[in-house]
């Protein structure tokens, strides 16, 4: 296996958490160590770190930190904590990880729980880092020798505490010569394609081509593409799976072009309360993102926008699942996982 | 029929020609009125003046303009016609333009020339403009009553000297009270929907509703839209039609979701020299059109990046052409066509 550099959105130092302001990205890299716990809250609110895996994994930490501050007050230590919790509402692994410290917390009492709490925050980061390992492992066996795959949106070190989910698959691939190319979609509005997993790719030594969303077609037409990669941020029981605005696009092209259409994902990303995913609620965001680009107008000023930041890809579209626990052919039934 | 504002790209006022300098819209609408000849190959050059048909009439009147100035001096301006016809050495119109005024001199001889150029090239420009108008009024046919239709790049008033292909066809379907909404895609990377068509739609006070590319697959899975619009910049015998990147995109998923697909252009744009879509050339165009978007950087900047141009939808997911001189549903045979 050969070396590659580290990258790394978060890092635990045992006294504070570094991690890269990914809000200059990728044109400053900027890597911020803080042992102040409102620091933290203040990046997740800001995107500074993000992704559902990372954020998790910073608010655990910024519990440590917190706690190490309230000097033994339990009761202030409880409600840095719901600040913490409520950072970004809707990413559940935020709220996971903060309760599992409260938990922890509870069963030490007064028996040193500052030692268990960092213990706890440790082993959630830990778990992250081994699900991603556990991932790419897993999804070797779809790569042929040789394959040039395109991804979209940004699925690697800065969002999770390990190596990430699709990107991490490819980055396992790249390492042992199985992995010729990547082709990283823009992923417009926002860009997190051209800005991060370009940059990702560029730190990884892996060749990799930029395009915008509207020349898939091109590109699939033109034979260059072995297989599609992507993340996934919530996925029903049929395989119905949410991700970024876009994805349903390159399924859709896949099927059309024959190309194999993967979704890398842990499985806490796996809602099986949700039959199918017309349950899946899509996030419409603020006009301003496709009207500006970066921080200059781009569009004509006065237009109304359809911004949705997630489309749904039917499960009948995917050609496998890549989970920690294995790897999942159609037809695909999760109900049964633990909810 | 309601009235509509005026749009022009460009307008002959009988001693000059003027344009709108299309570089600055949608942030500032200018207006150029000239009558020095090298003003307008600057402004092809530059792109102020833009869309094949257009550039054929601004080049028929920069010859007027040219011939104006000679004075008489013929071998002057046969000169100029040289410096007008390679303004943009892709675009045929240009060269067309140029011919037929070249042949009209020399019908003319020293029977007063300027007046025979200058009524060629109105003819040109008039042309083009009941060119514009019968597409419109042929495409009425196939928009449904209350009409939502998606549309791609930017296909009105700009690039013609009419009221455009397919927008025309919007905008006179609209005035009709036929059509409720307009969606556009941004059309990255140059942004001609977002910068442009949105623009000229909110002139014509079209309702109207701007999207990323990558949305497209959501709108549709929405069920939002009735029909897709487009242009075409080369159409083959067998009806494969290149046109703006995205093109085969909106062509693939139109496909999947049972919306109907029509294209709107001018029989000069069918190329029946060519059997299909694999002799039509794929301009590759410069990697900083994805890695700034307007004048500012926006992806990493070391990227690679896959940047045709265009792409080809091949004829069979094609509904219908709109041309000038009818519909023309599948199969398609445009082989008989004068080349």
């Amino acid at each position: 296996m050969n070396e590659t550099p580290e990258i790394r959105g978060l890092f635990w130092d045992g006294e504070a958490l570094r991690f890269l302001e990914q809000t200059f990205l990728p044109l400053e890299e900027k890597t911020i160590r803080t042992q102040d716990w409102r620091v933290i809250v203040d990046a997740v609110k800001r995107l500074a770190i993000r992704g559902a895996p990372a954020i998790g994994v910073a608010g655990a930490f910024a519990a440590v930190l917190a706690l190490r501050e309230s000097n033994g007050d339990h009761e202030k230590w409880l409600r840095c904590l719901e600040d913490i919790e409520y950072a970004r509402p809707t990413a559940v692994n935020l709220s996971r990880a903060v309760q599992r410290l409260r938990e922890a917390a509870a069963l030490a009492g007064n028996d040193r729980p500052e030692v268990v709490v960092t213990a706890e925050a440790e082993r959630i980061a830990r778990e992250d880092e081994m699900m991603c390992e556990a991932i790419a492992e897993n999804g070797l066996e779809l790569i042929p020798e040789g394959a040039v795959a395109l991804t979209h949106c940004n699925t690697g070190a800065l969002v999770t505490y390990g190596i990430g989910t699709a990107l991490g698959v490819l980055r396992r691939a790249f390492e042992r010569g199985m992995l010729e190319h990547v082709y990283a979609c823009e992923a417009r509005p926002l860009g997190q394609g051209a800005r991060l997993t370009m940059w990702e790719l560029a730190k990884l030594n892996i060749p990799a081509t930029l395009l915008c969303d509207s020349a898939v077609g091109r590109l699939m037409q033109e034979d260059r593409i072995d297989l599609v990669i992507v993340g996934a941020d919530r996925i029903a029981a049929n395989g119905d799976t949410a991700n970024k605005i876009g994805t349903l696009n390159l399924a859709v092209l896949s099927e059309h072009f024959s190309v194999p259409f993967y979704v890398a994902a842990p499985s806490t990303t796996f809602d099986c309360s949700l039959p199918d995913g017309r349950g899946i609620p899509i996030e419409y965001r603020d006009p301003a993102e496709i009207i500006r680009c970066g921080d200059r107008p781009f569009a004509f000023a006065g237009s109304t926008c359809f911004n949705p930041a997630f489309d749904v890809t039917p499960g009948s579209h995917i050609s496998a699942f890549i989970r920690e626990d294995g790897v999942f052919f159609p037809p695909f039934d999760f109900a049964g996982d633990p909810c």
